[in-house]
């Protein structure tokens, strides 16, 4: 693998999902790996489990690890021939290639505005990185991918499904915030890739870009669309049509334990209670979401011992 | 050891106290110990001796340090049922049961509000933690208790002590900012515990809680409170009564080397110079403070050492 | 080796700079020489090649890195016999002491106030922190002088010249902030000490300290001091007589493809773009910045090894 800045760069889904249950048995075991290697880690937005999960993995694998804010440090400027003269120190030209010289890997978080929509679909401070960098890049998510949680969210239906093919609906949620579609868009992705019966519910108009979701099935009255569902992904998005606004809050997409009956419930972290989910969901044993985070590491660590091994 | 939220967490205070002036010796000696375990220290509130002294013991014990400044990630809620509709992203339930399965021990800094005595007497971010937390906890100074620098402080006094049952006085001195009262509660829970003639000096009003202080000695007169002492522990902290207000500033209550004697003067730092204690004692020989720092070291080895022989 | 602080604490050296570019070759080669040794990096600024080249070089040697960012922590008093009753909470008599005892070796950066020419020129933090400091400090970019960007600059050079006796030319360039004196110092030092021919370009009125210029040959006119150059160091500095102003923005200095000739380009990055300097130099093979800035690893590597090794 030479990078992973979405689940395209996977070359075997279904293989990597099974190699990454195995590591979680033993994840000291290819620990001589990373010798002498280093993974640095860029955060232009902050971080809990993808800080914690990413740097957990890279030292099971023997690596070393650094971490720089890029916001305390400079400000970076991602447009080519811009006169420099504002609040922008430093061109990713140079930054990127700079921090390739301390990085055997690069992994990025970069979040998009929601105010932008060209900006972010164009995923400008991720393809910089990937272009002038010299070294593999991983995603830790960008304006419109979360490559890592999805694959940590196959992980977590392989270990729990109880049928050959289950049925997983990703369900929107209320939120005051505006939030990215990155999440969505990558679970969208994987759910396309792996074999479960898949479709999305959510309020009209709230739409993920068309060219994510292709020909799978969205319903618009949640109620039908849970029916049966063996896994339940819920998570909040903000209009991708009218960019980046919230202009729904309905409270009654918020899922509850009636609705979810007896499938699993699946949400990324972090949740806000009795705004996306009432308590008594998230406190019942039909969560998964722990052991979804849990699995942050080891996607992580597949991913960082495939690119170790392609080195 | 289960965990060590205070100071009544130690099974055996003089035993462990000579432990650690055997680790301080040889710090590398238990170095695979901590092998493939991870320390995730999380800060609520900033911190530079805790910081450097914690992560210190735990490298010399072999362990992994993850740190994280929660502030810079999310805010959390910590009350039960609530609509998570404000500034929270994230409730203490998700947030203490997911880092449990990045860390095998997490070290905790929160301090008090100073605002709301309730919610700082319930110790609602250590006890919250404690409580959905899969881990063990240790104390890096929450609202009410510094466990680690106590443990600190009983190492050093035991280490220069020249007679059996040295003379120990706490002695209140003022401070333009309201600070907590975790060490002076800390100090006197420890004090109360070893083989020392204690008592407590400070202007009236400006008592302790009576829970903690039990049937210490408090006398109000500093200087007769001082007569012949062994080691004075120098430390504001704001009314207690008159909950986190600064109510008195009375300069005579700094330290000062006439005042002092041929006692030991001690303090956890940072310290105020010519506020709490005059130059002349930090700058003599009598000042004990650097040597308490570096136990820090010690007093967090011994506890991370008990902590892993017990996982 | 017992500090780096200027360029005059390397003892010889062309000899450094040749087990510089050795290190290079086989970098992980004294990886038993910092083995249970501690790098403590204090930044009182942001940094970003600094704080990931010189954690790259310390665990090169098999050193521990612990990270502080001061001013996240406390303000620190400088000053000797302050009463502290305002924002500092901390003098560096202790805390230079209590963190010598969390390191074996101390680096710190600290920039210029840029406002206070005599505090500046008296180096106090840096000075401060060696008075008190019972460790090695080195200099991580101080308020006057960069000494491991230097040392990277001679190292980059020598690797690069094609004669016994290049031409080397520092040329000031405009910038619309003001920028500190300190790489410009150090370059000039360095440049004093080895085997080159040296001359500096600037617009009158921007001379450096002339402490530091010492006999330097100095050229008002750009193109002509220009000429035949084998490196173009390029580099803003405010006004140092009328200190710390940015009293030129003359944009005929900028580093043009024409000017730079057939001379290597070099900078210490981070560089603004067509203000500094235009991207067709950046963008050529004639600029070695990257590999100015790859130096900085070894730069601080030398540097930690003959501390280590004088331990």
């Amino acid at each position: 693998m030479k990078k992973y800045t979405d689940i395209n760069d996977l070359e075997n889904i279904s293989k990597t999902i099974q190699e990454a249950i195995q590591l979680k048995k033993n994840p000291y075991v290819f620990e001589n790996l990373g010798k002498h290697k280093t993974l640095v880690m860029l955060f232009f937005n902050s971080s809990l489990r993808t800080r914690l999960s990413t740097e957990k993995a890279a030292k099971h694998l023997g690596m070393q690890v650094m971490t720089l804010n890029v916001n305390d440090a400079w400000n970076i400027e991602f447009e080519d021939g811009t006169i420099m003269n504002l609040d922008k120190s430093e061109h990713v030209k140079e930054a990127a290639q700079v921090i390739s010289q301390y990085a055997d890997i690069i992994a990025l978080r970069a979040f998009p505005t929601l105010t932008d929509k060209e900006k972010d679909t164009s995923e400008i401070v991720l393809k910089s990185f990937e272009k002038f960098a010299t070294v593999p890049i991983i995603n830790m998510e960008s304006a419109t991918a979360h490559p890592l949680q999805a694959l940590a969210d196959a992980i977590t239906i392989e270990e729990l499904k109880t049928k050959k093919r289950p049925k997983v609906v990703l369900s929107w949620a209320p939120h005051p915030k505006a939030l990215p579609h990155a999440v969505a868009n990558s679970f969208v992705n994987m759910m396309q890739e792996i074999d479960v019966d898949f479709s999305i519910t959510h309020p009209k108009g709230y739409e993920l870009n068309s060219e994510v979701t292709k020909n799978t099935s969205i319903n618009y009255n949640q109620e039908e669309a849970l029916k049966d569902a063996d896994f339940v992904y819920v998570k909040n998005w903000s209009n991708y049509t009218d960019y980046g606004k919230v202009s729904n809050q309905d409270t009654h997409w918020m899922m509850t334990k009636k609705k979810l009956g007896n499938a699993k419930f699946m949400h990324c972290l972090p949740v806000r209670r009795n705004i996306v989910v009432e308590d008594a969901v998230l406190d019942s044993e039909n969560s998964v979401v722990i052991q979804q985070a849990n699995n942050r590491t080891f996607s992580a660590q597949i991913v960082l011992k495939k690119i170790l091994e392609n080195l």
